[in-house]
């Protein structure tokens, strides 16, 4: 039998998520016979670079995606919204790391290490969570699965790269102005469509997204229903209780989060057993040696694909609520990584194809 | 009846805290007949300014504090030790801003919006709390008075600032050699005697102060205990449960906590009438309104003695619970402001004297 060869499209090729998607497709052990760098008209007609070949960018339409199989999308959720049912119609599978389709029903949310499960019930597409999700989910699905869940209090440290690289770029160019003394007008944070902007360089924003219903903004509202989903199956489910607080601070790239939890059984699991359930989940490195200083930090992990998790410790007041500390590369865990790590599943799995029935579902 | 007037040295003048202890001095009720700035012998001899007059640095020694009425400390813990028992000897009465007599029994740890009452029994010594801890309490105090307080798990997003003058220098460094593409090597954060030392700028590093025990932070067991020390009057207390991550920001001035909290009773108070109970409180400013992204910054807390609160929240699945996310300047609030407020406290309530039978409690 002829090894299966994909023709696989990356919508928003040249964004900081776009070029990562690339980077990781080319390193993938997905057997890729075409791929199709797909942009804005803005950006059609730049070259960029998959596995050492020259690839020209080309402005993405429902055209683009005859013949592809799978698709890899980073453009923001509207264009997702626009496009994906078009790939879908045309026979593609796609791997959404937009929030547009994240909560519909008919669309699974993975992480392949927690969740890999739901790949089987796809219609064509399957979206990536949040970054923010992602990481925390991670640190916590071994503690679920042997201890249970029952409540979750978390904290975001937030990385200017979740905005895109033009994020990185206004708070570098900030944090150079700041140290000349110069002024600087932002223009593009805390969120490029909001009324108003303040600078992140040297400073902290606690603004994720727009706001929405109760004071919490679009950020804090996707780690509660997407973490539910992602664990539960179920959005809404109040078997784990969620509530968040998403703050952007002045690193490039890498998130972290001070996670507070409570375990669901009348287990009390000593910090040494948590550190065990952990470093046998895939994907999940411990970090936590207090006496060596060793704690996960945004500068190293930035690059790689793992999450990394420490700084655990008992609640020393509440028997069975817990603190700890996890930090992943938001561009790699938190996006292109997970997204082609998705399709590798699909690949593996023999699911990279739309059960016609499906065609027009998201039309 | 004449006025009084005070003869105050600061003890520690020439670094981040003691210069901004000098200027709120200047800008303080409290009338100054003398001013002495006391450091160590390295920057004896340095000539400062008090309200326009140059003053000349002096070595700190016992002798130093021969007719000083009111010491203002914030040269380190060691220092205060040794010294401070000294000042009180020769009838000084010592606000002192490092750890070193925060958990003595016999020392009164006050923030005074929350605990004036405390400076009345005090014995020479009062010591000004923790930084982080200051601006929790004061976010919470007014909660605390009106629905009683269960619980507190806070975040801490800490300025380097807190880790004085050498360390924001240390960060602007790396900042600059980051932006060219240069190597730097960190020789302070995060703690100055630790073993080692990483980069602040654009990264994040959760550990403050050195490790203790069950791997908590000494930073973290001090928001633990001085928290309902200031609340309860106990360290150790267990009508207010308090856990804490702190974790080390790259901003120079201004720390932000994201604070989940239980309220004690069965009320259940909207975020309206928390909002009145916050802008009640003296010091404490709500910056509170998503519909203007309005919301507490470290660049719009810098410089100010108040306390900034906002983000404030229901829990949506935990009755009597809510999140909140407050900013102070760490260096005015959280130090040399909230020193010298201490003392202009003393001075109006007659309080600048130590009671003869105390003189020796210290050595």
């Amino acid at each position: 039998m002829v090894k299966k060869q994909y023709k696989v499209a990356i919508l928003g090729a040249t964004g900081a998520v776009g070029t990562r998607m690339i980077q990781q497709l080319a390193a993938s052990t997905i057997p890729v016979s075409e791929v199709h760098l797909l942009a804005s008209a803005r950006s059609a007609g730049k070259t960029m670079t998959f596995k050492g070949e020259s690839v020209t960018v080309e402005e993405a339409k429902p055209e683009s995606f005859d013949g592809i199989d799978l698709v890899l999308a980073s453009a923001g959720g509207s264009v997702s919204g626009r496009l994906l049912p078009e790939a879908v119609k045309r026979g593609a599978v796609c791997v959404d790391n937009t929030s547009f389709f994240r909560m519909n029903d008919q669309v699974p949310l993975v992480v392949p290490e927690v969740n890999e499960k739901d790949l089987a019930w796809h219609h064509g597409i399957i979206a990536n969570p949040n970054c923010s999700t992602i990481q925390m989910v991670m640190a916590l699905e071994p503690v679920r699965q042997k201890y249970g869940l029952n409540r979750i209090v978390v904290s975001t440290y937030q990385a200017a790269g979740g905005a895109g690289q033009s994020a990185i770029d206004e708070m570098n160019a900030e944090a150079q102005a700041d140290l000349n003394g110069e002024e600087f007008t932002p223009q593009i944070l805390p969120v490029k469509g909001d009324q108003k902007h303040y600078p992140l360089a040297f400073n902290l924003l606690p603004q994720i997204d727009v706001f929405e219903d109760e004071g919490y903004t679009h950020e804090e509202w996707k780690m509660i229903h997407e973490t539910k989903k992602i664990m539960l199956g179920d959005k809404n489910s109040p078997d784990i209780k969620v509530t968040a607080t998403c703050v952007r601070v002045p690193v490039p790239v890498g998130h972290g989060e001070s996670v507070w939890f409570e375990v669901g059984t009348d287990q009390r699991p000593t910090v040494a057993q948590l550190h065990e359930v952990m470093a046998d989940f895939p994907g999940l490195v411990v970090q936590d040696d207090p006496s060596q200083q060793l704690y996960p930090q945004p500068k190293t992990a930035e690059g790689r694909r793992e999450t990394f998790v420490g700084r655990v410790r008992r609640d020393l007041e509440t028997p069975g609520a817990y603190n700890l500390w996890v930090v992943a590369d938001n561009l790699l865990k938190g996006a292109a990584w997970n997204s082609v790590q998705i399709a590798e599943r699909l690949v593996a799995d023999d699911l990279v194809r739309v059960p016609e029935h499906n065609a027009e579902l998201f039309l």
